[in-house]
């Protein structure tokens, strides 16, 4: 299950990661304990739905927009209304009757291209969203990195400008200058970030110069990822990505001024080849590999 | 032993982390063959003149300033003439009669720190190095992060202006605005590093201010460290920081600007408490560990 900020998407995934009926419902925004219920109700829905009993389901994988602390079960997730420290290990043994694995959407995203995408096999990955936000998932020597409050990946604070601005303190500077946001921000007369990336594609010299300057310090991001923890493969998702045929190549070109050299050309740079999938795929396969023990 | 680009130290280390008699050679500069062979000669002599014979004797942690490439044994050390994948592994194999463990100075430097120093018994830290060069020896989760090239934590690249300057692609943008040798390049009339440092704590404004741009970065690339990782502690070593009292409380108040809010506030950052034997010890619990099993 990939709980969203709008959305929760559920379905029954097999041990080879074929899926089945794909359900997916608009996620509660004004009652906490309603979104909570919700989450245990789609997955009681999906087996209803699928014809699968609960006796054939091994586990239940949830992720969720933000952070999951394993020491204590809980969640805060800031793009859902009241959802700061909700005891959601608790609330959904109680309601489902089977073992739940539950974490960050980002675990999720690096652990699914890993299983069946982009970085099949590999053991040292990271998948690093650019959407709304940017946050990073990270497999490094076959093992998802957690840090020590749980919140490693947060790559959004990069710093990557010494020439501080207001809105860095908000969401950080990496944040600022190269999620989706930062392109409408750059653009004169109100443009939203859609409409800068199809100028791009239609040659306007404006909004090539926005794309330009959004790749600059995503290379720098990208490029800190690959001195510091030399992966394999950086796989490229999140919303603005889906315009990553933009961003790819001139990426990759820049990375390979500021990373460290042989790091540099270690690494490749791909795009997710799961798309929203990425989430829902690597749901199921932390709880086949959390409960395989 | 810890094989530096000028000396070989060694001695001989319990499993409680008691060291013995120290001893301490210049390393051979001009014969390659040569600087091998005084690596197993030092041990031979340190069992010797310790009194300890070699039954006695569980391993030898051999720790050299560059990097070991796990799966070869071999060693590329930048700063030792003629060390470039030299096959380090069979030749001490060779002529030690005890099992040798080798691996990067970083690595021993953040394990010693873990084992008796700063970071004593935490699962999360970094050893951020500043000397002449800038590199990293990072646990996260309790395992060495080593990277898909054994390269990981080479964040003297780290990328952190975009307004490149020549010497960047060379020793990377952090290492060259934060190691020892940026403040001579700071300093007006061919001052060294030592001297701004000593003119800095007597208070001279123009040698003050190259600190703080010195610092400035050096904060940016600590911050970047706690958003990726999450770490409980960074442990700060090197040359530079032998005068860390300078720098120590600008940049713990500078991190906090950039770096992601809830791990900025999980993370301690300390000075080295083992000093130049940290690497020693490290490399004396690397062979303890890497023979345990």
């Amino acid at each position: 299950m990939d709980v969203g900020g709008t959305k929760i998407a559920a379905s029954i995934v097999d041990s080879s990661g074929r899926a089945g009926l794909k359900v997916k419902i608009s996620t509660e925004q004004h009652d906490t304990a309603r979104s909570i219920a919700q989450v245990a109700e789609i997955a009681h829905r999906v087996a209803l739905e699928s014809g699968i009993s609960w006796r054939d389901i091994s586990a239940i994988g949830v992720i969720v927009p933000g952070i999951y602390y394993t020491a204590t079960g809980q969640v805060w997730a800031p793009n859902l209304p009241g959802w700061d420290h909700i005891p959601l290990r608790d609330a959904l043994a109680e309601r489902l009757p089977v073992p739940v694995v539950i974490d960050s959407d980002r675990a999720a995203y690096v652990t699914g291209e890993q299983w069946l995408g982009a970085a099949r096999g590999l053991t040292d990955v990271i998948f690093l969203a650019v959407g709304t936000g940017i946050g990073a998932g990270i497999i490094s020597g076959g093992r998802l990195i957690r840090g020590a409050g749980d919140i490693a990946g947060a790559v959004g604070w990069f710093a990557l400008d010494p020439r501080t601005k207001e809105i860095y303190k908000r969401v950080g500077c990496f944040e600022s200058e190269s999620a989706g946001p930062a392109l409408a921000r750059r653009a004169a007369g109100g443009l939203t970030t859609e409409a800068i990336i199809e100028r791009a594609r239609h040659g306007d010299s404006a909004a090539r110069q926005i794309v330009e300057q959004t790749i600059q310090y995503l290379a720098m991001g990208v490029a800190n990822l690959v001195s510091v923890l030399n992966p394999q493969m950086i796989v490229l998702g999140g919303g603005l990505m889906q315009a990553g045929d933009l961003f790819l190549e001139p990426l990759r070109r820049e990375m390979l001024q500021w990373a460290q050299p042989i790091a540099a050309k270690q690494v490749r740079i791909e795009l997710s080849a799961l798309g929203e999938d990425a989430g829902m795929l690597g749901a199921a396969r932390l709880a086949f590999l959390g409960t395989e023990s």
